[in-house]
């Protein structure tokens, strides 16, 4: 089943049970679906900050870019959880032989990358979210600063949670320019979340 | 309808649409029952840190403690709606006579401040669970080591966007001493639950 479709009662089980997924993948994405979610509620409300037709138009620009990354998330969250059974049914695979060894080993190697990607693409949703924050913060409507706050943080704590799931993945790949390019990709990705949640946090006091 | 019984979707839609609940506060009390969630899975998976019976004991505690949490943080998501609802019909009330306008003054009074409980005991509940952090970070098996990093991220930004409706609200209200003793203990939970959650990611690394 889809996270999309599984009420919020479910997933909370499904977190809380000892089945290996979902796990902090998952909810990490689901968190920065949360957080886009709530931005994109302050576009669209009827006044802006002071409701000129500027403030509007960067609203609106905003909210095309914030609109997409909620799906894209939500399909994030449903990745993370079929990556990693894809990695666990790799380290499942027989190794009877030295032919079965090396391709148990192969089937690792490629699901791990996958399972890192994941998270990384989930990093770059929330870092391009939180691109938009400040814009958000600085031309939404004042009643709604408080939403706009909740959004900037949790999805400054998904970046976090899925940059924490790159780097454990990354743990076990053994190529090694996947590996360093990736941990730099995703260290730029996070520096940027950062500094645009901070930004944005400022532009809302 | 429950937030516990809606899709995940649903919540999402919800969150972005511009309507006025949910917002911030039932985003803020969904994240922190996430993480908290995540935090059962990590006392209850078989294998701990160490294996020892010290360390399943500590575990067990805290699952104790943490279970309880998602159930009132889930019941915080929709209080949080459901107070916020109460303050808008507050602002609705007649007030063409004195009369009237003076009952619907007290109204706004009494809404707000039901308004400002409600984030004021998700803020506790996020800081409750940050507590039981630090043992399961300590004492977790390591595999988990990543759900357990989202999970303590998760429950500090919930914290603070729950800390950040409790001042929204205290704005409006007239009650200086209510408002100063709701002030402190924000302050209070806020500052227990960051210095948890840094205290739980160093037991982590």
């Amino acid at each position: 089943m889809r996270f999309a479709e599984m009420t919020v009662g479910q997933l909370l089980e499904a977190l809380a049970s000892s089945e290996p997924t979902p796990g902090g993948g998952t909810a990490a994405a689901i968190a920065g679906a949360m957080g886009a979610s709530l931005l994109v509620m302050v576009t669209g409300l009827a006044k802006s900050r002071n409701n000129t037709d500027e403030e509007k138009a960067a609203l609106g620009k905003a909210r095309a870019v914030l609109q997409p990354l909620t799906t894209d998330l939500t399909r994030l969250a449903d990745a993370d959880s079929q990556s990693f059974n894809a990695v666990m049914a790799a380290y499942r695979l027989p190794k009877a032989t030295d032919e079965e060894k090396a391709a148990r080993a192969r089937a690792i190697q490629d699901t791990l990358r996958g399972a890192t990607i994941v998270p990384l693409d989930t990093l770059r949703a929330c870092a391009d979210a939180l691109a938009q924050a400040q814009a958000v913060a600085q031309h939404g409507n004042r009643a709604a600063a408080s939403d706009a706050g909740v959004a900037i943080a949790l999805l400054r704590a998904a970046a976090a949670g899925a940059h924490a799931n790159v780097r454990a993945n990354l743990e076990s790949i053994k190529d090694e320019g996947f590996k360093s390019s990736t941990d730099a990709e995703a260290a730029r990705l996070s520096a940027a979340a950062v500094a645009d949640a901070s930004t944005a946090m400022q532009a809302l006091a």
